[in-house]
């Protein structure tokens, strides 16, 4: 049953949006596309197999530690194209402009844009510019869209149909900076916080393991709704379950601290350059030392497994010896994150 | 020299926009596939041609007579393909969504953009929902980024390269109905006016045209900035001249009324099912019969020729024998009409 009107978590990447994804959307646009689920739809063009994607940007503050919504609109979008087994290739770029805005901070936005660009070594062919009168939106939203090209091999990479009992769940490193990052910006101005977004574009990192031939099940990156939403999206889409251990998983102090202090679960924040993989057993040890050996993957670290046991279920093992069932966020945690 | 603060101009297709465009994006996004300056980026995936463009919709109201923000999403995007040569195949759709939408509306709108994909023939396979909170958006925003396939003999018609004078100037329709559909929409809520928009998807009666074998050497959609802003795009793009006959050019008189009664000019009045063919003259008049046996294309008609006179001007002859130079808006005349 949907909600009559539209909420704030109904953009959480949790359970709301996902039963408007199911209830709504693939209810009208039904095809064998759409029906993957995966981050990218892998389309095909001639011979070619492309994946394509889409995110829209609504980051508030624009600007904030590590990056701006430039930044992340770039990121994002190389993110969730390279998670897809694809090599990014093309990016549109889509600006909903507030009347009014200082055209040297979008300069700023458009500048950092094309930085990351170039790190990913994608293109910013296309675009649009559309400007809304006063109050009609909070400065400035950016669409990207991306495509990619899919080697035949890396096909069945998005959707995780080889995952199985005994697999491995490996992270580059620490989470929960993106969110956190923001929330301080957000908050916080004037107050010093050595916390900055891990906003980056993972596409290198991810091919450099891919490169080593290991058995990479599955890949997902960890934004909105944090670790535990890629979690749960295992489980559901494998069948399997994961025990998740907390103390493997990397979390910078700082940003514990942050998290204890204003009462949020790490586990549910956002992140903008973290990748988790499900690797085969046997070559995790050599994915995570491929990580270790690029920058964005210094702290990369094996933090669980895909079990038989509670199929369909991500639990916890807490460090003090406990069990917790990770769910998908129920309402909204942290809108405007990304 | 830039403006310190962006304006509603900056988003009109005209002046504004594209000293933005030229100052800002291309600055920093350089590269061979934007300097194109197509309505879609004609990009290489293996031995494929692709087109791929996006456009962001911030239309108010979200519903108009003759459709919503749903219907244009999808035939702004699957138009601008076309008109690049591409047979429109892939849709993403992003939703920006106001907290507090009511659910009903938002299906009125996906359920349009269903049915336009079906009518375009095209596939949503991708897409993303950001929700913000009441008064960060005006009720719902919409992204589509499209991928269309290209042959290689049609490469060239979204850049006009082929454009000489003598060449006909050809429309498939009445002008200036979507802005003022819209208009009344906006501003005269419970005055009946009899105006609907006429957006529509114009890949099959573009297809009908290509399909002759006539020598098209450029197509455009006259959206934003209306038939003048595609006027000055032809002679921009190909150095010539141009002519339009006022007296030949479809205007129906309910809407060539309201446009008197509130002062703007047809011309410059969006559309958002109207295509402006530049053909050889020898088949310009089997392209006018071909699209005459289309639904959209019953009031197509000649409307002017490329003259090697006045190069880089679009000149009006007006009904009255005078002669009008017809510029680029400077300035914005309806924002958020698409």
């Amino acid at each position: 049953m949907m909600e009559k009107y539209i909420q704030i978590g109904h953009g959480s990447g949790g359970k709301l949006t996902h039963s408007l994804i199911k209830d709504l959307f693939y209810k009208y646009f039904e095809n064998r596309f759409l029906a993957r689920e995966g981050d990218s739809a892998l389309l095909e063009a001639g011979s070619q197999k492309l994946a394509f994607t889409t995110d829209s940007y609504v980051v508030d503050p624009v600007f904030f530690p590590g990056g701006n919504i430039g930044t992340i609109a770039v990121c994002g979008t190389v993110n969730d194209l390279a998670v897809s087994g694809a090599i990014p290739r093309y990016i549109s770029a889509a600006f909903i402009i507030e009347e009014g805005l200082a055209f040297q901070e979008l300069e700023s936005v458009v500048s950092a844009m094309a930085e990351e660009a170039r790190r990913a070594n994608v293109l910013v062919v296309t675009g649009d510019t559309k400007v809304v009168s006063k109050g009609q939106c909070d400065k400035l939203f950016i669409n990207t869209s991306g495509i990619g090209q899919v080697e035949e091999k890396y096909a069945e990479i998005g959707v995780g149909s080889g995952i199985r009992a005994g697999d491995k769940i490996i992270i580059n490193g620490s989470i929960a900076r993106h969110g956190m990052a923001v929330m301080a910006a957000r908050n916080f101005q004037g107050f010093k916080s050595d916390i900055s977004s891990d906003c980056s574009p993972l596409n290198t990192l991810i091919s450099d393991v891919l490169d080593t031939g290991a058995g990479i099940k599955f890949m997902r990156d960890a934004t909105r709704g944090g670790l535990a939403t890629v979690a749960c999206e295992i489980t559901r889409l494998s069948r399997y379950g994961i025990d998740i251990d907390e103390n493997s998983v990397p979390v910078d102090e700082n940003v514990r601290g942050m998290c204890e202090l204003l009462g949020f679960d790490p586990f549910y924040v956002a992140n903008e350059g973290k990748v988790v993989m499900v690797a085969d057993a046997a070559d995790a040890e050599k994915v995570v030392q491929t990580m270790k050996s690029h920058p964005l993957g210094r702290d990369a670290a094996v933090i669980g497994e895909v079990v038989d046991e509670h199929p369909g279920r991500a639990v916890l093992h807490t460090g003090i010896g406990g069990r917790r069932i990770m769910d998908m966020l129920a309402g909204g945690q942290l809108p405007r994150i990304c």
